[in-house]
């Protein structure tokens, strides 16, 4: 089974309530990688027989750590209105909620469409080197990173400023999974935290809050096969020890797949 | 009492239960201004004796519409970090859910800060006309809007698109009021569906989910004063019946305060 497929096996443990476990080869420095988490909770909801219509909207907080080992998840259908549907989401370990979430789900409608944004001109993947990650974490092997901007800085050399917070990447699942709504959540926190980028080094940073925004639909996420998706994210404040990150994911054809937005605590 | 603050007034009606009331002085076409209802569930953790720390982010999601009169807001403190704290929000009105949020709290610590974008340069308030709304609904009459760019269309024209879906404009409250994380929570809302812009008209439109990411401390706002702040947004792709606009609200001093995004619903 595919590792993705694999840390998205839920089963019932009761009404509105899944059962789940952490899986080594997604974890992070601590705990799991964060869009591992968040595509579980999107999953969670897309189990739920009362789910009506496809993923819309969802923001997921990340409130404590998650230890290795079983998590129980809690869905909630606030309310089904006729075309969208709310939902609070959430997940716990020995009754302790160590992540939260809202989804909104939702029919899509033909009209009028346009596309502000084009996906920067770049190499195409297959000319551009995977990227080997600067240090041992073990769920960067389930992607296949191609960074043609702001690569990871290598923490053997010493520190190398960037004016810039931009990283722009192909990334696709390793090995290669079809892209669908749950794949693309978990690319949407694919982006280091843009600190270590502009500092060229390593310190404490952990995502607060991440919200995506699904442009696609099932078609279009279809189409793009198993792919590599072109990813790009900047920050524009780094203040309190907190700081946001926007990015912005794109098929190889062009089509802008989803927005996403993060705030991210960090220690520098 | 200022507007605002007469919105923002809230009872306690029980244990982590608070009571308030919609205002005509707030309506919109259908329920009250999404930004005043953002500011009243911000509000309700603030008036939680259990507050741990200041605004970091918020995300309220447009359930259904709020109808005049009472609603209800219950507020849970799902964890708290020595940092930070987790609450998830609900605003009810006989029993049913209107609108849920998630907002973090926190500490904020000095340390390494930066911004990476600059305010637009625009003529100063003084030198804009206050910009009269198109059409009369009751909250444009709180705030004093002056548009630099991307004004709303005029509905007794013949519709003309634009290319672009950015406005800029000087916007305080009024009449002013000092700026805390309420009012600017309000006015993290105060721009108008792009989707007005490039189709150059009105038609059906509606927030379902609005992030706010707060950059500046109290002492950064206290700073504002009762001052205009500059607001610009723009969208990035429309589909299947949703778009996104992504905002930056700065003080006229060019202090980003806050960064906001939301996913709307719309009909064209």
């Amino acid at each position: 089974m595919h590792p993705l497929d694999k840390a998205l096996e839920l089963e019932s443990a009761g009404d509105d309530l899944l059962r789940g476990r952490t899986l080594p080869e997604w974890a992070n420095m601590v705990g799991p990688f964060g869009g591992i988490t968040a595509a579980t909770m999107l999953q969670a909801v897309e189990l739920n027989p009362q789910r009506h219509g496809r993923p819309i909207a969802l923001t997921v907080n990340y409130v404590a750590p998650i230890a290795d080992g079983d998590f129980e998840i809690k869905t909630r259908a606030v309310k089904t209105n006729r075309s969208n549907q709310h939902w609070i989401v959430e997940l716990s370990q020995a009754g302790e909620v160590k992540t939260t979430a809202t989804a909104i789900f939702g029919l899509r409608r033909d009209g009028w469409s346009d596309t502000e944004i084009e996906q920067p001109q770049v190499c195409a993947p297959e000319d551009v080197e995977p990227s080997v990650p600067p240090f041992g974490v073990a769920w960067f092997d389930n992607f296949d990173m191609r960074f043609v901007d702001g690569g990871m800085p290598d923490a053997a050399n010493d520190p190398v400023e960037s004016a810039s917070s931009t990283s722009t990447l192909w990334v696709r699942n390793n090995p290669p999974r079809p892209l669908d709504f749950v794949a693309l959540t978990a690319v949407s926190d694919i982006f280091y935290p843009r600190i270590f980028l502009r500092r060229g080094q390593f310190v404490p940073a952990g995502t607060v809050s991440i919200s995506v925004y699904f442009h696609a639909d099932d078609e279009q996420l279809a189409a793009q096969g198993d792919d590599f998706l072109l990813g790009t994210a900047r920050a524009h404040r780094y203040s309190g020890g907190y700081f946001d990150q926007s990015a912005r994911l794109f098929g190889r054809d062009g089509t802008l797949l989803a927005t996403s937005h993060q705030f991210v605590y960090f220690k520098a």
